[in-house]
């Protein structure tokens, strides 16, 4: 057990079951290679600030390059004793260079340092997801356009609604992706800020520069309270609130994807690759992945809560409490990031049935809203229009037969103004291409939208690349 | 009872208990303004486009004034039989102007027109919200303008740590406020859309300019896509999230509140108006407010779970349980409005003990890292002199004396390197004034935060004023 | 404005502000027959041991039960300016009955007052909601009994597994409810203990008894710690915690319902009387109950967060905090008791499509499993037999064609162990019967699980009119 | 990779990346006892039935055994490519005994395997909990008995209210562990159901013996319905609501260890081995353990809100969503284990400081209501006695006086009815002996609980040792 390097006012050691209680070496481990690079670039600007000498400071540097690799390498071993991971790059820095590793902390305390070291790592892991949400898009656009001229029913209620293009349809799923990304780029901006150098909660007396750190770490941005520094977890919060919603949308789309792989449904069929089968029922072939997405959501939300719990009614500035932020983080992280990965991978593997689809777009007086228009076109106010067609509707559930199947002398009954014009509407794809509205689902609209989106996804990446928070 | 205008297709009517457990019009009667607002807008697009005569127009447009006038004046009255806001607006309508009014439907539904009401809605709601967020921002200063050179112990832990500023310490919530503007005026930007003309989920085919609707609603934007339009309730998840973390602030600082108004700390005395006293003990006078604020935070992490809770693995597009979406956004809204009301009139109301306060900060070896870092400064690396003031504070606690009462011969005996002039660090004020450090608690660093606190709060007030998102 | 009853100590009077923050009158009035009801026990206990007159005691028990009328005849208007119910009631009296009137809070406070009156709230919802699974439980079975023959897919992962008949699949939902009862059960015993007399905190110094006070009001025991008596709020959270589930079990039914009413599964209809129809699609008729239940599980989820956010960090004993307690609890209670009272009305409304279900009962290789079985009582181990039929599934697929439609001969290309007979199993009502485990579906066993459930619900109906807590 | 044991069916092998997203070994392996537990009793059953022959049985049974050993030992490596620990021992069973070992999985289904393997791993886990609820109620009765006589302010709105006994106080949560223990114990019963053999959802085919398999696990039941038994989920969500509550009860206490360890406070210290330090601050000694008890009940709401999302809207019966109940389970479990744990143990290391606290018992006019309380033994209604004390208590502080420095005189002032006999009311310790009502604070009451306590816990003891479940 390596002693405490905060022993010095203590008379008695730790107990070990407290040691394992309060350890967080077993999943702060993760941020190791925030924490060196944090650490190198706190020691190159007390060298440039002559608090160290640059002597001292290229001996802490060659260590802790040192112990990076070795880490990489698997050859450090990290212990619940070793409390957490700067205790324990510490600890071994000053086993290799001696007494002069412990100039490292100066000017410096764990407080800030894990707030670094969070920042460091949620910058990068929201990028990452950033372009994962282009990948997922990416592959909506490619069906999109695969797809162009399927028609489906369109549901409200899951009851048939309205014709609709397959199209249109995942084109929703496209927007609701686009607008998780502009959370997550502004809470980029938000984590994209640099705390070290407010040590424990107030600043240190040491002359350091903390614009230098930032940019060493090409920070754009400088903390501006130190106590706030050191006890802020909003970053972290606001990114399991919007992995929240990115799950959200995942589910949706996974819900509907189980729903069209039923054999009632029958929309939809998943490559054997993305599905698993049954231990006892030797024909089942599982949407798995849909539905562990669609679980997923849970543990995705529960962190989110498992975090605001954590922060209600925390007096400033720093509390142990804090410590619990990072599981429920990385969690979400780990969810995130493989549930789009394999999402982007599964859509293109969707094998969409549309003679089924088309077939069923029409079943359930789908049309009906195009014969109230019918007759609003010819002066009926809308809500008689409404009022006259779903007696029609009626009187054919009630001779089981369907709207097409009327001739115009029934229609006739119903209202004078029906004429024959009328049986030229009572096709999907023209009841489709006739929702010419903005953000309608005509064709020539679903064109528009593809063409706006592809060019955003081209300007998205290309920022992505080039590391600008777009 | 009201016949459903949808009632056409129905053989038998609503049963009674259906009607009352489906009915929003209890709580959706709140967005009446809004309804008709927008639907003023759409009527005078449909007579701009030619789909309705600009008489027809004129005639719902007055008739929606004055429905407008009566709600207002309480004259009618709303029922659940008429299910929601637009049921009752329009039933009304036609009660006054005939069959003419049924035609104000055309081009819309109810799945878009909900979308548009709760878009007016929050739109007004998060502007008023950012207001007081500046409010309370403005109370802040005040007091840490009022109370620039009280030292405090600032604490990690609930211990004492090191002496901050009592200013610097409330400008860590000044900060934390300002975040949830940013996230507010986001979340604004994002439900800043107009959807109306939707319809259904499809679109419609009449030749409608959704950008006219948009400019008469002083809409920046046209929704992109008809699904996601009607099914879309990411802002309002959005708004929630922002609302839990502008609670999770309030609920941190009420925690602080309430443990300095206890008799042990005595920081802090609210004056009586703010206060409420007890059925059974006579001397009591209790910190309620600040306990409701943190205790109204559970319902507001609450409501948001149960947004995300609804919408989790719901398919396209709109289905019914998107109605309870609104209660839970409208006692969010009623919480955060009426706690950052009242937390911006009690603050001026607090009384600090300054002497107490600065009393305790030179209470429990809060001056040790001072002492650290002048070993440091004579050459003894952190990590050394760290364990040297730790072996130092054991030595004075059984000696049941306090750092400053050591004599030099003493202190020498824990580390050479100390010499007489250690006294002159051995003041809290001097600790404080030497945390020079951006965002540290010096009081020339405090200054510099006011000043640029008060040049935000000016632009972003006036911008607010304006009506404009910054 | 009414004058506080603790307002002797204060100087100034409290903020109008202030005062609407901390009222909690709009909402616990709902308690009113609770609390007058405790007062009248407590004013009897109080004459009982002598430490108020029996003629003081008669004074203010009829003062109450006239305030009770006033308040049931909406001639007590009830203010926010009176704070609570029990201030609300206790001023109402001193102006009926002077002086004497405040002798009534002698010995008690409004902590243990507020702690009564939501257990004996509770204790009667408790019973009501156990009711209402009693009903739908009834409802259940009704369905049950009707549809005895009627076979359907079973579904795993929305994929057709095995046939199973409808009765079995709802006597699903029969256990799930039981299981909801008994919880309920369990939370009303902990609910009913009688906590008047622990006064604000510490118990009293007047000679009452506590057993005395609970006899009164049918209470079988007395609480045994007064600081716990005041500050626990577990009975509510556990309410909540028990109702999550049960809104968890309804919002499964209610997506069932959802599914089977869609065109694609054509399962089951409402009847109109429980739909609701489109304000623009003519033809709609749509499954807004179920919906509604499904989106209700939110806020009832939400409502359970709220309460475990409310106590969570909470120092004892009683904290204002504490008062945001009811309205998460009334919600719950409102949400439960109206969606089981629904819930047990819709049932028996459901028009089942007993042809349709057949039919989709073979669909899918349903009866692979009865193959694998076959082989592997011919002596063919599980696994292998699995892996055959696994086979025949994927060769039936190419040559799209069902099982039964296989030649005995082709069969034998897969496992040499099958024969003429297999086809007798190749039945989806066989397949059914055969399935006489304990538990299954075979309908012998569901009439079994019938008969066993109509004997339990006797027996629970009965005790609960008998106001036993079974 | 391992072929998948269902592969017959399929074309193409699992992809790569879906294989990590759907297997669970990495956390069920933590199941593999149970789960070859419950494979023996299984197998013994399908012996006993005749399904399979005694030497079959011997020979899996056998293999099973060793499988068990083999995985104690660290010697079977547990791959993604085995997905679960179901398929990992079949699959590692039939390399050791050949295609005999196919046999075991006659009769029975993943679907009720893994729910008897949940079972079987609660049911360990609840008894274990609540013999950990046994220790922690041990370790507060211990200090209840060690500072009977300290009297310390009793706070409400963490103002001090009346003077109690620490004991009391400290009885207050006994009072709460000893309902979580009720909670487990019921949920334990249901728990303790037998689920075996209900296959994939349907039953099965094989004339097995539901009964034996329960008597060779020592269950009581065998579950009723099976749709039910695979799709039933409530006995993992009621552990974590009642886990849940445990930890909101831990948060309460650790709140008040936090605060009474601060300067201010001074009512407690924690020794040296339950402590850690600061890296920047030599003086610090923080009460980690109870903030992170505070911190992690955080994750335990978090994980009950996962779970309760899940399983919302969920169609009957399983669903692979379902697999995601495991990893928010264990992590409450552990958390549940750990936090109990270190408490019994931390517990007895507190030292009160008992002068500090009595000294503050008397200060903030705690004995007010005792005054009140003497003018009402004269007579005086309580609601009048109670405005006299107050006006009482804002005259003494408007000359910065306590109670007992008034002279009778001054008394006499406020109400006639004083008297000099009111100074034997005037301290803390006589307060608390005259609050003798049940549940009170006199001493003599606290002795009194505390002997119901012991006998309560010796019992529970026992029978918890004998396997009961009480």
């Amino acid at each position: 057990m390596a002693e405490k390097l905060w022993q010095g006012r203590f008379e008695q050691p730790t107990n070990r079951m407290v040691e394992e209680y309060t350890a967080s070496i077993h999943f702060d481990s993760r941020l190791y290679r925030y924490d060196i690079q944090g650490s190198i670039a706190h020691c190159r600007m007390l060298a440039d600030c002559g608090i160290i000498s640059h002597d001292e400071a290229s001996l802490i540097v060659q260590g802790l390059g040192e112990i990076l690799r070795e880490i990489e390498r698997g050859e450090l071993k990290l212990e619940a004793s070793q409390e957490d991971i700067h205790m324990a790059v510490e600890h071994r820095l000053m086993q290799k260079i001696g007494e002069v590793g412990g100039k490292l902390h100066t000017a410096r305390s764990r407080n800030d340092q894990i707030a670094l070291d969070m920042r460091l790592y949620m910058r990068d892991v929201i990028q990452h997801c950033r372009k994962l949400l282009v990948d997922v898009q990416e592959s909506i656009l490619v069906l999109v356009k695969q797809h162009l001229g399927v028609v489906m029913p369109g549901f409200t209620h899951l009851q048939h609604a309205q014709p609709v293009l397959l199209s249109h349809h995942l084109m929703a799923y496209y927007e609701m992706f686009g607008r998780d990304d502009e959370r997550l780029a502004e809470c980029h901006r938000r984590t994209n800020v640099m705390p070290l150098g407010s040590a424990a909660l107030a600043g240190t007396t040491f002359p350091i520069d903390m614009e230098r750190t930032a940019r060493y770490l090409n920070f754009p941005k400088v903390i501006r309270n130190s106590i706030d520094a050191v006890s802020d977890r909003d970053f972290l919060i606001e990114f399991c609130a919007a992995a929240a919603l990115v799950m959200a949308h995942v589910s949706r789309l996974a819900e509907e994807l189980i729903l069209w792989s039923s054999t009632e449904f029958g929309y939809v069929t998943m490559s054997d690759a993305f599905c698993t089968g049954s231990s006892i029922m030797p024909q089942k072939k599982n949407p798995d992945i849909p539905e562990l997405m669609r679980g997923k959501t849970g543990r995705v939300y529960g962190n989110l809560m498992a975090l605001l719990t954590l922060v209600k009614g925390l007096p400033l500035a720093y509390n142990r409490d804090l410590q619990e932020d990072k599981e429920a983080v990385f969690d979400t992280v780990d969810t995130v990031v493989q549930t789009l990965s394999v999402l982007s991978k599964l859509l293109p593997e969707l094998r969409f049935d549309r003679e089924r689809m088309k077939e069923m777009a029409a079943q359930g007086f789908t049309l009906a809203t195009d014969l109230a228009d019918y007759l609003v076109s010819r002066g009926v106010p809308f809500r008689k229009a409404h009022h006259v067609i779903g007696q029609l509707v009626q009187y054919c559930l009630q001779k089981d037969k369907d709207l097409r199947d009327c001739t115009v002398e029934e229609l006739k009954q119903f209202h004078k103004a029906f004429d024959v014009d009328v049986f030229l509407l009572l096709d999907v794809a023209t009841a489709v291409d006739q929702r010419l509205s903005q953000g309608g689902t005509a064709t020539s609209r679903v064109e528009e939208a593809v063409q706006r989106a592809e060019a955003e996804l081209a300007a998205r990446k290309k920022a992505l690349t080039n590391g600008a928070n777009v």
